[in-house]
């Protein structure tokens, strides 16, 4: 895979010269128009030592204007990371729109050293690259353009370079002992990498291998495939939006059509009852059309949402609960068990009260209370993931979303401000990012507070009748409310795409305040203490397997 | 995750009537519009037993045209089969364009039942929901339409259908202990079920959700899914060969104006000395001019060329290296050890000659060449890797394939037959597809048969005087020379990325022939040699271990 680029390519003085002078100033007016491009460019930087990725680095800051440019190089974890998963720390330093990132020794940079020094297995080694895959796609997907240049140098020519740099009485000091343990891992190095560059190179981040024997000739080939690949992909993506509007627009023609979408319980609330009828469709291209209805029934249709609990039953029961909550989270705190908690629901269905029963049973230097609303300027210019990311706490901290990432397929899906891919792919986005959470060690709950349409209602006009409660209730409580079967639709969906024996979906009956308080206290009670119990059981193992040792 | 599909759902048997006149209809009409579709229509079931799998498929056979409908069952693997990597059967049995497929217990079925049933660790389960994400993507990026049926039945409704099956005389013979012992498993399997559609949920092939319940609904439920999938992906395959055509355009535009491109080695040869020169770029939005070269340099240019082999020394080297290659062969028989080679190169380099010298030493029923021309009607009709499954051998046998799979990245890309995106995805299916090969225990060697310009010249002037070679020498072999630099650059890309240490390319010498030829016999048995010993170690190994329990 690699004798291509151990041909001693080489670049004369006077050519690179010429050549540097076009390639800067084209890199100069291509970095112009990405500033209102709608993706930002992700160069990654991987290779063997010595074969120049940061003198890369280096020339490209040079070359180009500083000020759109970010440069990230990772060393090992700081605490600050290390309590949070893998990832966090690249999903911080993604460039936004318009801009470009350059990473050097980050995603890449673990898993092979973990391979190379045996730490990581086979089976161990292949997740980490799944991951690597998963996380670029999902960039790619969001239109990022990802450039990755591997920088090759042979085995002998490695030798070759730190002999003379040994030899030079000025340049000795940057031959480290470091330098030579990893000259004699080489062989298993270029095996890992041969993997990694296999399994990474895909349609959506592809790596380009350079030969880095040669400064000039190096330097010139990142720089043209840099400004080729942006030309390029400023171009696809033009074209690749006007596709996505054109698609929509033939779907919602065809929506018209078809009266009733087919997809389990899609089909729209008939008022009388469900009558087929149809004419032939087929001809010309045109979409058939059809009336189809099927009886729509969603998960939330089967809550028994009549379980009351009495007023004074709840005054015992809740302050038992907070009892427990506040031991619990002290425990986690001192394990390093974070907690968050996902909270989603109709409006009005008593969110914010439930929240308040959580907090008060908490001290208030250990949880945070994130509501999400539109995003910002800021977040809009990345990755509709990457604000969640940012939240992520420390260990052994408390993190309640008061609405989260599952906006994407609930209100973004329902109102139309996500495209149907955007939304579609969102549902496998959020497994993967909440899989990384609970990797980590997390305690993640999500609650879904349901109420009744008409129970809704009740609380809508005692809102709009009670001035002080006046303010909660705003035009968008009432739209919202017209929605009320596509947002139905979106929860059934929700739940049967993203409830998962790790990260299960909690359906939180709420038409009696009291009963859905109690019912999210306990689920969470339930699970922290599995997870301390099981924190504990593990901490007895680790320290028996000390004994014996 | 099965929590919706758990409802209860059913369907009025009237509503039922109505709806499926309708559909039928619209099926059929589909069906027809689909015939001269450029893709083929992938419809996998999966499930739980009795949630109506064979039921539904028995039922679309039944109302659409059985004559463009192909259904495929699979049990325990046939010896035919066994003898295969285990997708050569799938690919066998795709539907080609125009048509639909049915596939019921299969690349979903060995993976899940092993882990199920504990044969499979979680690493290897991970690898097998890879591998068949990996296939999947294959034939979506192909344009397939993929839709994925699971049919579901808690287990409570599972446990109510055997024991109603059981009470009633006329049905009892249908339940069985397998279907008990199964039930036992319900946890099991389920847990399996949910990684699998975590995992296999991709953009190009989603998993549906179907509460197999009710026999009405869930029919409806499939049906309906159906006729709107291939509705939508009609619609969407057309715009997106629209745009696939538009982005060409847009680069050839470009190209015209990019005299050089940037990528390693691919700057066209400049006749003269290269001389960087530019205009600058930029403004509206438009492409950059610009003219950048860069030394042209290939791995073939490194080659060694000038090798010669004296007759004497040939004659006796090639009878000892085609007696130690029959040897190999009728040992590698006997323990099953398949080999495939593939022989690559320029025209007149002398693929032919060296074929025979291999030919000449084995058995006429041990091997088969497989000459690759232009696909057939047939092939074309399928994804382009499919004849080459096709052509897999049993177990023990050598295949000889003159020309290759390769075409796709060297005459097919250079020719402008594939479109870019579909050669540069063909790398990594390529290594994907011999992946699975040597993963299988088959040897597998790749050669590319190397002369110098001149040297081919010097064939072809001989041929084109010599009255009995005449017929060798084509049209379309100076044509192809005319593009001697293209090719050369593809070969270039080729080798690097698809040379890897499981696969590696050989680059033969070809200048003199007897050099050529006694290097790929010497290859081929040096590859031979090692699968043998390994094999033995592993059998005997294999018998200390019995010897041991």
């Amino acid at each position: 895979m690699f004798r291509t680029a151990e041909l001693g390519k080489t670049l004369p003085k006077e050519d690179y010269h010429k050549t540097v002078e076009v390639l800067r100033s084209e890199l100069l007016a291509v970095q112009q128009r990405l500033r209102s491009a709608p993706f930002p460019v992700i160069i990654v930087f991987g290779g063997v030592d010595g074969a120049g990725k940061s003198e890369t680095i280096n020339l490209l800051n040079e070359w180009m204007d500083p000020r759109w440019l970010i440069t990230r190089a990772y060393g090992a974890p700081s605490d600050e990371m290390a309590e949070r998963p893998e990832y966090w720390r690249f999903w911080r330093d993604l460039p936004p729109r318009g801009r470009i990132g350059m990473f050097l020794s980050c995603w890449y940079s673990r898993p092979i050293l973990d391979r190379v020094h045996g730490r990581a297995s086979e089976a161990e080694f292949d997740e980490d690259l799944e991951r690597i895959v998963a996380f670029e796609r999902d960039l790619a997907d969001d239109d990022a353009l990802i450039i990755k240049f591997w920088m090759h140098l042979g085995k002998e020519a490695q030798k070759e370079r730190l002999a003379s740099l040994e030899k030079n009485p000025l340049t000795r000091w940057r031959v480290t002992q470091t330098d030579w343990d990893h000259w004699h891992l080489y062989d298993g190095f270029i095996a890992a990498a041969e993997q990694v560059i296999m399994r990474t190179s895909t349609g959506w981040a592809q790596w380009n291998i350079v030969e880095g024997y040669d400064k000039r000739y190096r330097s010139v080939t990142v720089g043209n495939l840099l400004l080729e690949s942006i030309l390029k992909h400023l171009d696809e993506v033009e074209i690749r939006r006007r596709l996505a509007s054109e698609i929509k627009e033939r779907r919602e023609q065809a929506a018209t059509k078809i009266v009733a979408k087919p997809v389990d319980g899609a089909a729209p609330m008939a008022e009388e009852p469900a009558e087929p009828a149809a004419t032939s469709g087929g001809g010309n291209g045109g979409v058939a059309e059809q009336i189809i209805r099927l009886p729509r029934v969603t998960i939330l249709s089967r809550l028994d949402t009549t379980q009351t609990v009495d007023k004074k039953e709840y005054g015992k029961k809740l302050e038992a609960a907070q009892g427990t909550l506040n031991q619990n989270c002290r425990k986690a705190k001192q394990l390093g068990i974070s907690t968050i908690l996902v909270f989603e629901g109709w409006d009005a269905a008593g969110k914010g009260g439930i929240i308040r029963r959580i907090t008060g049973a908490l001290d208030a230097r250990d949880f945070q209370v994130i509501p999400i609303a539109a995003p910002t300027d800021e977040e809009s210019a990345h990755h509709y993931l990457w604000r969640f990311w940012r939240h992520l706490s420390r260990a052994g901290r408390v993190t309640i979303f008061d609405r989260s990432w599952y906006g994407r397929v609930l209100v973004e899906r329902v109102e139309g401000f996500a495209r149907e891919p955007e939304w579609r792919r969102a549902y496998s986005e959020i497994r993967d990012f909440e899989e990384q959470l609970v990797a980590h060690g997390i305690v993640l709950c999500k609650f879904w507070i349901h109420v009744t349409k008409d129970e809704q209602l009740r609380r809508f006009e005692e809102r709009r009748d009670t001035p002080y409660k006046r303010w909660k209730l705003t035009d968008e409580d009432w739209r919202n409310r017209e929605r009320w079967e596509d947002y139905e639709l979106a929860v059934n969906d929700m739940v049967e795409r993203t409830s998962t024996r790790r990260a299960p979906w909690t359906l939180v009956e709420g038409n009696d305040k009291r009963f859905s308080r109690l019912k999210v206290l306990s689920t969470i009670n339930d699970r922290l203490s599995a997870s301390l119990e099981q924190q504990e059981i593990e901490s007895v193992k680790a320290m028996r397997k000390q004994e014996r040792n």
